[in-house]
């Protein structure tokens, strides 16, 4: 795939300065230009680089005026970021395009139904009653358990493993290794062992989400986890059984939430954050990396540390423990005058 | 599958209050209930839950008194938690049922034993010499390397993969995405660089073991790691190569065990714990979530905090950091007070 | 497989003590020696040992005096570790043979070029424009994307997923359930959702890494999240999109890396570290288990805690905290001598 610098402008409305006939080939970031790149301009800290870049092409803003002279062609539209982004996503869709159809060998119940417009890859494996929607990507070597519902133009990567009767909706992308469905670490003690408490729930998964790679989400013991629309998980969570997570929540990669933790819409959870079972976190709550909860988090909270505290409390104890040294001299000088004081 | 109440009080010997005729087809939490659904009433704190459930049908104890009307259909039985799980079981084994036969294509070699009874799903890999037991269930894309034994009732769920020369015990369960027998990390320091040692041992996983989605369980560099009768373990977690886990221990998601650990029997680990390599956990230690030890840990022990300290001492080491802006307001007053001592 | 001691030594140009017809079909422990293994002696720690073995025979220097009696047939050799190492690894090839060929089923692009000394197991997936090097072995139900490039002798285990476009080196080894170039976490916040930027960049491996079960490296944005020759990776563990790893830096088991940080060579991650997107960690650092750094590591650095200080900080910080109980009966005594003086 290449362009040339006018097609390019052409495509985002745009007016080149320099060598329009400059052949593109890829997107770079302005600071590791070179030759056949094109790059963007959209963070005024990042302009000294456009004076230096190896890159061929520079998307600018219409009002940018170069300092200094410019060796790359420069391209002038009115949003160079949303410019990239549209490139990016039409490179995206090149490297890795939508299929139809079923590769085989693969394995389809005779009760699945398939949307005529999806792909199955090979070595897929779809269960009894399983349904397709349409223009889904099940990638090879998925396995979409009994009665489970995949939305239509939802992306299942290669090896992703969802466990019977659980529902994925419209738009997901569920990457390599993630586990749908498994059973939910529940068990009753007996006899100084544990009894299995069996799981018949499922997982339901709203639209717009995406799931990292190797994570993992239980199924409900009874009804349904449930991850609310356009929830953005990174790789190799747990989310338990039972657990909710809001609308338009996001969480880093490494996080847990242990059983039946209701998350609120709009939070963002920090890398390896533990959140314990049974509590409740409000609506855009923010959950700063490491940190740990073991109780209720009130909406827009800021939390730090394990046990997570205020934002303001944390800051305040990390003063106190590092101004401590001093507090031990001036005890010390207390002491020292104090004795003075009465040896007098 | 749907039954009336009165076919599932003649299964559990109970007696039937309102109309015998509805119709039940799932089990709901009482709070969560809805029309067709039966719940269970075991813990009072949910009484009140009774009196305005949704559900068609309540399994209660055989004195229990209502003190409203109940618009649910009363199932009068011995105990209901029991009754419910012999429900949930029957529904569990309906919803995913266990199979026998060879489904194709999958790959069996030519030397590998495969009871008569047992599953082997499409896809699925059995090497050399692998014995597979008695009615054990193999889902689809599972790996089971060379010399692999896998016991009796035994599920390997789809895509879990485990390296050659490990052995399974019978009623274990393993989950998707589970890595069990990888190699130990083992790395001798050579030149700046590392040279890898070889790692020769095996995993042994004893009967009624339950191993979460995409947990990992090393191979032991020589010997093997062991993982005792009754342990559950939850998602993600890992277990480095030599290390031990003691008969019905329980660790709960993301919990990590560096090499050559001992953990004894009967242990509570909570999420996110690690336990540092070449230690010791006594028999029924506790450590709480994300607590963290690099030393042994008594018998019994119960820890909090990383590096983890035992129960009392944390919560005095909490509650002296908690007053410590009282002991800056002290030392201040003190100054002051000695200075006015020493100025008169 | 079995040799006689005698056949070792030959092996090992070794002197043979005692029974050189003793047969041994396994190596041991010291510790754990029973009969028909052989053990090593190279850490004098573990001389005592060597009285009571239950090992058959047993690897010593050529200098080593016995103190008591020795049951066990010796093999006197110029460094036991490195003959026991050589062994190993004879036995980790008797185990585990590489292997060459194709095994049916399985899905091979006509575009893909793999070698013809290769091995590629049944289920396993090769995309279009791959390129397979000389004695890679891909085991089953591996997955490697379109335009993936595996160097030589590299080995993929059973069920890895690399995704398109990503480069593997020689001699590397990726151990099942890893995720190779799965989407970097980008979302751009839009009308109180999230919009997803594409991830068009890659991963590349350089020679001589290896990488854990389920572990997980992003793919970049752009560019690519690279790993550098010599590294070795625990499992679960998380690399974010755009990261570098340097030269023979090892990182144990569920550390995280968060997008964008560049870790230099030579570093020693601990277990469950966290390391904060957009730093750097300077070569030769080490990070112990458990600890966060959400800012610049110096080159050499020693860190703990998190968030993490300085080895000699977190000492003094420690200690400080630890004293802490002696210091409010410091201060109680002042009060009270305090009051006396004044009250005269």
């Amino acid at each position: 795939m290449e362009f040339t610098a006018n097609q390019i402008a052409a495509l985002a409305n745009g007016i080149v300065e320099g060598n329009g006939e400059v052949k593109l080939n890829t997107i770079a970031k302005i600071e590791e230009g070179h030759p056949g790149a094109i790059s963007f301009l959209a963070n005024p800290k990042y302009t000294h680089y456009i004076y230096s870049t190896g890159s061929s092409a520079v998307l600018v803003s219409r009002d940018f005026v170069p300092e200094h002279p410019v060796a790359a062609t420069l391209i002038r539209v009115d949003d160079p970021y949303a410019t990239v982004a549209r490139l990016l996503t039409m490179v995206q869709e090149l490297m890795n395009p939508r299929r139809a159809g079923i590769e085989e060998p693969c394995h389809i119940d005779t009760t699945a139904t398939v949307a005529p417009d999806a792909f199955v890859g090979a070595f897929a494996y779809i269960g009894k009653n399983v349904r397709i929607g349409a223009r889904a990507q099940i990638y090879p070597q998925a396995y979409i358990g009994d009665g489970v519902e995949i939305g239509e133009d939802t992306i299942i990567y290669a090896g992703v493993k969802i466990y019977h009767s659980c529902k994925v909706g419209n738009r997901c992308i569920i990457h390599s290794g993630a586990v749908i469905g498994a059973d939910g670490f529940g068990f009753a003690p007996v006899d100084g062992g544990f009894e299995k408490i069996p799981q018949i729930g499922n997982v339901t998964i709203d639209d717009d989400v995406e799931i990292g790679a190797n994570t993992t989400i239980d199924r409900a013991m009874m009804g349904s986890t449930r991850i609310s629309k356009g929830v953005k998980l990174d790789n190799l969570i747990q989310i338990a059984h039972n657990c909710s997570v809001g609308e338009s929540t996001a969480m880093a990669a490494q996080a847990g939430v242990a059983g039946s933790a209701k998350i609120g819409a709009h939070c963002m959870i920090g890398g390896q954050v533990g959140i314990g079972g049974h509590i409740t976190v409000g609506d855009g709550a923010q959950i700063a990396a490491q940190s740990g909860t073991p109780k209720n988090v009130a909406p827009g909270a800021r939390l730090f540390g394990s046990p997570a505290m205020d934002f303001d409390e944390y800051g305040k104890q990390t003063m106190t423990i590092r101004r401590l040294p001093r507090l031990y001299a001036r005890v010390e000088e207390l002491e020292k005058k104090l004795k003075e004081a009465t040896d007098k």
